[in-house]
């Protein structure tokens, strides 16, 4: 069966770009400079299941999209996880959090409802990475 | 300055073994078999900041624990996560979690309160540990 991304995970982001292993999409959420990677492989449902040889690069992007989170927003803190206990499909969480934003210092799963991005907003924020991460 | 544990964490685990690089802990809340990886490295925030010469030495200490607690608990499904918005010293998380459990499908920080293991479950689950990652 091939990579298929998981029709939740398209429905509530805006796509960023391809990088060599994962797909980097951004939630569509304002409150959150938010981006989750997906691997472009099938059947994975958790962290340690992505295959050795594709590990290091696997870490390697979500390290690359953390750090231009980081310094696109001039975040306090990042946070990462793998949790997919709603979207079983392996992803990973990387969210730019700051002191004030609206679930601090809890996790932002959960809190509140989502604010959707202006166009404008959300194409800023997507060239930014794009720029960053090429 | 030298690696020393945070204060937070020594409080709310119990050790449960020293890994080449991480310490690992249970969290000492019975309600979720629940590990925390801490690198023996000072100064780390973040995910992304473990040194490049030990990253895949660091997620695979990771892996590791996760197929270990996976295993010894028969989860239904890992949650991994890098957060430390209130402690910051870089730890992992590494949960199992099943679809009965008091947090399910939401993360388990912040659902009610921590329920201590009495000290034969908590040392059978340490044993458990001990072995399989040995």
């Amino acid at each position: 069966m091939p990579f298929e991304l998981h029709s939740q995970l398209a429905a509530d982001t805006r796509h960023v770009t391809s990088l060599a292993l994962c797909e980097v999409l951004l939630m569509n959420d304002a409150r959150f400079p938010w981006c989750i990677l997906v691997p472009r492989l099938p059947a994975l449902r958790d962290f340690d299941e992505v295959p050795a040889p594709r590990k290091s690069e696997f870490v390697s992007e979500v390290d690359r999209v953390s750090a231009a989170l980081r310094t696109l927003t001039g975040a306090y803190k990042m946070n990462v996880a793998a949790l997919g206990n709603m979207v079983e499909q392996l992803h990973v969480h990387v969210i730019a959090r700051q002191r004030d934003d609206d679930a601090w210092p809890g996790p932002v799963w959960g809190v509140g409802k989502a604010l959707p991005y202006d166009d404008a907003a959300a194409d800023a924020l997507i060239d930014g990475l794009r720029q960053t991460l090429s």
